[in-house]
């Protein structure tokens, strides 16, 4: 893993299954070489790639199968966390093994009101049982799902204990104010808000882009506001009406059946339960109310 | 599995963890003796047992390890819900394989405010994977932890189609109204409540037992207050003295404490992260409030 600070458009990838919802490997890896060259990194075993639906052989089979189609490391993050110690220590030596940038770890999420000594627990045991210097991990704050909140104040305990290993936090709260007191108080660490807005809000406050559901269908437009002030002005419009459009569905679900469109397979519509697909009348309202924006008419 | 129906006191079995945080299976082994040989069943891999913070080996090893020491496949339940279908598939197929009473399913508990029918396609799709007439299945109602509330609705729903499997219902909110109501509209269901106290007020009205973490530390009490009337009006001060006391701490991190002392053995006091062990002050508090309690003291 690298030594510079981690920066990019990342895409949590969704993951596309078979009817029988097993993974369908090749459709994966070509939705990774699409995003790559629309100038996204991918973030493989994110919560909108239904990681904890899969199990630990198929998030390691994700990752090989990118790396080995040649998706280069720098642009890879991997989402390792897992309720169980050693399995998040066994996916975040393969990450780190096959030359990932980075990777993504959830906090434990079963157990719920349990203290910051506890959370601080597992990330040092984390650490010291992968024990690499090459390990970067990007912690995840996503309370809505985890139930289980990575606060300012256990960020500044990690980074002070492991100053070299906490590389980011990926911020999922959707909440302006934490995610500026973030930006404020870690401006060595890589700060990635879930959302392309919030990306392009706080760009001049050194967000270091963004980790987004939405870029699995809109990563060229949102990669160019990214690369530029310009480009971020140019584009903000039509970023936001694709955003917006979809935050009004069900994510996953939304997501894939808008690549199902774009890619002219109806397969990416599947999803693993607890989720459900799009009933066919949201699907019909998010497809048309997408086909009003040019920016996704113009994605491949 | 049998067909008769699941009836019982059932304790969650804590997980004895050496300092390294590895399994201690001859502790564990010795722990489900004495649970068995003071009249109770066992749950392994419960909440209490961090089943969660356990590998899928270790889970597996864990059953493999009670039923090679001669514990009656009908006085276990095994914990195999996971936020991925074809884990709990293998856990559930391997309890099966094994000779256990059944298997006590938690929802995929990642993704929350999930729809009814995502989580009836979970545990839909999750019987037709394991497609075995023995199969019986207790859902785990955990609505704090899970953050997937298994409804009323839902119940009569999977009853209705799967008649055969759905075996009962383990009812760990704490919340009477919803207690009563399950045993008053699934008098065919095995209701089990998470606290013997629950169990105690509810025998007149069908529950089939508990399941319940201070098992771990009191079965020979409660299992003989479910075994008779008698016993239950005798011994329900001294029980709900224990139960009141135990709450007032972590539940896990207490229970452990309380049985390091019981065996003479300060490993019992290991827990997983997030989990953290009981400070000494709060220790030595409920060490010292067990010690005025007649039916504990006269435990082994």
């Amino acid at each position: 893993m690298p030594t510079d600070k981690l920066r990019g458009v990342f895409t949590p990838v969704v993951t596309p299954f078979h009817e029988d919802l097993s993974i369908n490997l090749p459709a994966f890896v070509a939705h990774c070489r699409r995003l790559v060259a629309d100038g996204a990194g991918i973030a493989i075993s994110g919560t909108n790639s239904e990681a904890c639906s899969e199990t630990f052989e198929e998030r390691m089979m994700l990752v090989d199968a990118a790396i080995d189609a040649g998706i280069p490391g720098e642009r890879v993050l991997v989402g390792t966390g897992c309720c169980a110690i050693d399995d998040a220590v066994a996916l975040t030596r393969h990450a780190i093994d096959r030359g990932c940038a980075g990777v993504l770890v959830l906090p434990p999420f079963f157990f719920k009101n349990v203290s910051e000594d506890g959370v601080f627990a597992y990330y040092s045991e984390l650490i010291a049982r992968v024990d690499d210097p090459a390990l970067r991990i990007v912690l995840y704050h996503i309370p809505a799902l985890s139930g289980v909140p990575i606060s300012l104040a256990l960020i500044e305990r990690l980074v002070r204990a492991f100053p070299t290993h906490i590389a980011g936090v990926k911020d999922s709260s959707g909440d302006w104010d934490n995610l500026a007191a973030m930006l404020e108080r870690f401006p060595t660490l890589s700060i990635f808000p879930a959302s392309e807005l919030l990306m392009l809000r706080s760009l001049a406050l050194g967000a270091a882009g963004c980790i987004s559901a939405t870029n699995n269908i809109n990563a060229r437009a949102i990669a160019q506001a990214f690369s530029s002030v310009a480009e971020a002005a140019r584009l903000h419009e039509s970023i936001a009406a694709v955003r917006k459009t979809v935050e009004r569905f069900p994510m996953v679900a939304a997501v894939k059946h808008t690549l199902s469109q774009q890619t002219s397979d109806a397969g990416w519509r599947n999803v693993r339960p607890p989720l459900v697909p799009l009933a066919a009348d949201a699907a019909a309202q998010l497809l048309q109310a997408l086909a009003g924006i040019p920016a996704v008419a113009a994605q491949p």
